[in-house]
């Protein structure tokens, strides 16, 4: 019950993110979401890279970009070129599947056991850093920043 | 152990918020998020407004200040005087102890009993509609406008 509403916190948020993204133009997405701030092109990329490393770190899958993470995880907007929209455009369906793909061969209990960047030791001390934890964090992490693409879409 | 995760990133995420309103002038109080979007202060408001709400929403007693919903929840910012700095922080602090000491109280199986603004005839059909939905909700809702804050503060 506790998972099924995560679950749709998450997949609200997504989907509004997704809409946000690919309503707008190419024009558009170099459009910053404030004066100096980060362009809408960069956050769709950031939040692509983190809903890829989440593959790995939740134990479904290979990841399908990790080079793309000094792009938009290491690297602030502006350092380094971005790839054309239509790729952003595919990885972002391609690495959304994997995610509710894998999410659906999750148990209830599968949700309570460690993500992967956890050891069994400490993992063993501290339970919360399970894999709803991440879940959670990333779905706060996808309202922070879509609070900030409103402002520029 | 969920309820444990979800009570972990509400409190993280209002004291980020509560330290960003608290460490700006009244003056920088008065600076817009982005061009033409909410001030900071109007945002203050907005979130005390919406955490008074949750205080009767989840049971946890009565609001402090409903008359300010008219002025943060059905206006758009500059529709409306704002309260003076230190009425905001006496508000945030109050309503926020409400809050967490009214959370303390709560079994897990509170967590997934009905909220206030639900029927027990629509609660039956939908058990989703509990205090730990509100508390995830609330918890994204806080996230998105930490997300705008950052970008004038």
């Amino acid at each position: 019950m506790v998972i099924a509403s995560a679950l749709g916190a998450w997949s609200g948020n997504l989907e509004r993110a997704g809409k946000l993204f690919a309503g707008v133009s190419a024009e558009e997405l170099q459009k910053q979401v404030a004066p100096g701030k980060n362009r809408l092109i960069y956050l769709w990329g950031h939040l692509a890279a983190v809903n890829d490393r989440m593959v790995e770190l939740l134990g479904l899958g290979e990841r399908t970009h990790p080079e793309f993470d000094a792009v938009f995880l290491s690297s602030p907007d502006g350092a380094a070129e971005m790839p054309p929209p239509e790729e952003l455009q595919g990885w972002w369906t391609e690495v959304n599947k994997k995610l509710s793909d894998g999410f659906a061969t999750l148990s209830p209990g599968g949700w309570l056991q460690k993500h992967n960047a956890v050891s069994e030791e400490d993992f063993a001390q501290n339970p919360l850093r399970n894999r709803l934890a991440v879940l959670l964090s990333r779905t706060n992490h996808l309202s922070y920043h879509l609070g900030q693409i409103v402002l520029a879409s």
